[in-house]
């Protein structure tokens, strides 16, 4: 039986939709790979008695743990760790080791910061230092440090109430501090009940999440028994992620659906263990003998170039890049043919084509990316509508990929989108999947909306 | 006295974070135009009972209105209707018109759709079309209609509690469905009594939170009566956000804080009517008379490019950028000399320089950005330790402001970081505000952590 646990995300600014939470949604996977079922996800303001009344409400759901994220800075307004320990009825005592951790770690923005006023970082260094007595602290990853919180027979919910985890709202201290919860044993006892949980991933490109419904179905019919399996599908940035959680013991059963994809979406399968796209190109670039790529871009203004070079060691394998929002820079910097625009336009095979080429030209890349396209909203032709882009990827003996993409969305869904097909494109022209040149360079249909059918 | 509302969002793939929720906070900002306060926002699975308790959890709180979005779907799992009606006692009926006016809507879906089962979406029709008696319709936009389900004595919360107003999941349909429940009797009911706010946001660059916190301690101090306003402080993106709500009687009281903070802070106020950067940057460039840009990239790796290509119409004035990660292409793209990355290597500010100036040489812009640093997590020395960053911004005709910045944080932190900074640096040579050459160059004392005080 799977413990079920509530999530609190605290902040004005969050509750006002001035910025968008990802801090609930990641807790709420990460509760379900280790078996627990988030009941709930409460979003409240900075006011104590919104974050008390919350914490009263998933008590009472008799939820076994209760993830709180944000709340714990420096301001007047952070009141989290103050309100938890009133709700698990712990006082809150200085912890004057952490005092002295946090301070440590202050001393060089004090610096920094020549003018930053003493008495106010002391204040916060001391406030963030108020440690709920017989709680587990969690050393800071910023500076507030988090807090596993378990309950008491003064708390609000008693002996029997749910522990409380106490973690800090920017998502880069939430994560580390998530897993070193993880470790504790006052973390562990409030789960205890819950059952251990298989958990993977599989991944497929360019096809509808229909499809999968359809798979899913399909299976039942050939006789799958997939009652085992916890299957959820979803579309995410135009991939189909197909997870599944199962309790140890039904191993085979997820060995026969895991098969059953494979034989039925073939290539379209691209992960099985869970690697991601990104990774995939990653480690198929920096591979036993180094592939350098380089990309040219209109549409997409670098966002390719970024997405390459998001991961650490990139430079590796990562010429650069040229971003080409003008005609003119297309000819000047990539070399494009002023005839060529002239004759069919900057959205075309033959731009998409010769940006490819002019980026392994003009970087000595052995891979070149090119990309040409109507992001919108305006810009737009019948002949040529917003979500039209052009994706060629090439290598330097001149063998290459190159398809048309027809994409839903507004500006920033066609632009990241791009991104994700020309990765999956990237991947297939490493993978030595090119387009038959008896095709004439690859007839291409249009692509599908989730994204694009590769090869 | 402002109405308090509560948000309920359902949805399995919601909660378990599959898909994030763009309904919750869109409704929060929409409730606090109109002066209605959002206490919580639940997200909730397809479980009724789950609903239910959310309901009287808000319920319980005293919210005037709860909103909820979603589960109006024809599949079994969408529940709204009915639990709304049941926690509000009110019986579901068949509403023929409304059946009738759902059916015209099915019917070109079912030609379109010849295998469509009749009897399915006879079914899911009558389910759309029943509604509880005594509540307001709102037109589908979808398939859908929404509800104004006033509460009624035989109610969960009695002919005192709030009123539910029911919208369907997909924000397209939510939105317009939004604006039409205000033109309704029993909308305005519910919130009458609701107070008008002011909503103001002014922005700051280059400070601490905890300074700001400290600031509002100084306007007390200094006698300042802070006491009509509800300010709230929040740091994104390396800037600091201060909120501010007040009833239209405490203009004075707002106008006096937004002086004391221009007078304390100065230059690092640079927003008061809530204008992004990005946006300020944007006017900037494509005011009166344009004034092209383009960017040389190093660890940034196209990231700025990308940001500045963001907004529709910045074709008018990104001519575009270079992303040079190796030395070579620093050389081959951007003119860097050899003989200074020899001399001083690629993070420095004669590179940042010699990069900012072969954007505006082979993009031919009026501005020119240059950005090298050491991202990580690899790479760094103790004289160029990860979080240096080099980014200087020229004019063609040579004036220019160059910083030094340290950054923390991980590799996504130091490059999102530098985007900002470098906007923020643009906003200042576009306003005129260069480096002092008798300074020579502009000295530059490390950037603080915020993400560094420009100029």
């Amino acid at each position: 039986m799977a413990a079920r646990a509530g999530i609190v995300v605290t902040g004005t600014e969050v509750l006002s939709g001035i910025i968008s939470d990802r801090n609930g949604p990641w807790l709420s996977e990460r509760l379900r790979e280790i078996g627990v079922d988030a009941a709930h996800i409460v979003v409240v303001g900075d006011r104590p008695e919104d974050l008390l009344a919350a914490l009263r409400f998933l008590a009472g759901e008799g939820v076994d743990l209760i993830v709180t994220s944000g709340g714990l800075g420096p301001t007047a307004d952070d009141l989290t760790a103050e309100i938890v320990a009133r709700f698990q009825g712990r006082e809150l005592e200085l912890d004057g080791p952490l005092f002295d951790r946090i301070a440590a770690i202050l001393r060089p923005l004090m610096t920094r910061w020549p003018d930053l006023d003493p008495k106010a970082v002391l204040r916060s260094n001391r406030k963030q230092a108020l440690v709920p007595r017989g709680a587990t602290v969690l050393e800071p990853v910023g500076t507030a440090p988090g807090l596993v919180v378990p309950p008491s027979p003064e708390g609000a919910t008693g002996a029997e109430g749910p522990t409380v985890l106490v973690l800090p709202g920017p998502p880069r201290e939430l994560q580390p501090m998530w897993r070193a919860a993880q470790e504790t044993d006052a973390f562990r006892a409030a789960i205890a009940g819950a059952t251990r949980f298989e958990w993977r991933i599989m991944r497929l490109f360019g096809i509808p999440e229909s499809e999968i419904a359809e798979s899913l179905l399909a299976a039942e019919r050939d006789g799958l028994d997939l009652a085992p399996l916890e299957i959820t599908t979803c579309l995410r940035r135009g991939e189909i992620e197909i997870a599944t959680r199962y309790e140890a013991a039904a191993e085979p059963f997820y060995s026969r659906f895991a098969a059953f994809v494979r034989e039925r979406h073939g290539d379209l399968l691209f992960s099985e263990d869970g690697s991601t796209i990104d990774a995939q190109v990653a480690t198929l670039l920096d591979g036993p003998q180094t592939r350098t790529i380089a990309t040219a871009e209109s549409c997409t203004g670098g966002l390719l170039a970024a997405r390459l070079t998001d991961r650490a060691g990139s430079s590796a394998y990562v010429r650069g890049g040229l971003v080409v929002y003008s005609n003119a820079a297309k000819v000047a910097l990539a070399g494009v043919s002023e005839e060529t625009l002239e004759r069919v336009g900057a959205v075309s095979r033959e731009v998409a084509e010769q940006l490819a080429d002019g980026a392994i030209a003009r970087l000595g890349s052995d891979v070149g990316v090119g990309i040409t396209g109507v992001a919108g909203p305006g810009g737009g032709t019948p002949e040529k509508p917003v979500g039209l882009v052009w994706v060629s990827v090439a290598l330097a003996d001149g063998r290459r990929m190159t398809r048309r993409l027809n994409l839903p969305g507004d500006r920033a869904d066609v632009r990241d989108r791009t991104t994700t097909v020309a990765m999956h494109m990237i991947r297939r022209v490493l993978l030595g999947q090119l387009d038959d040149p008896a095709e004439g360079g690859g007839g291409t249909p249009d692509e599908p909306a989730a994204g694009g059918a590769v090869g």
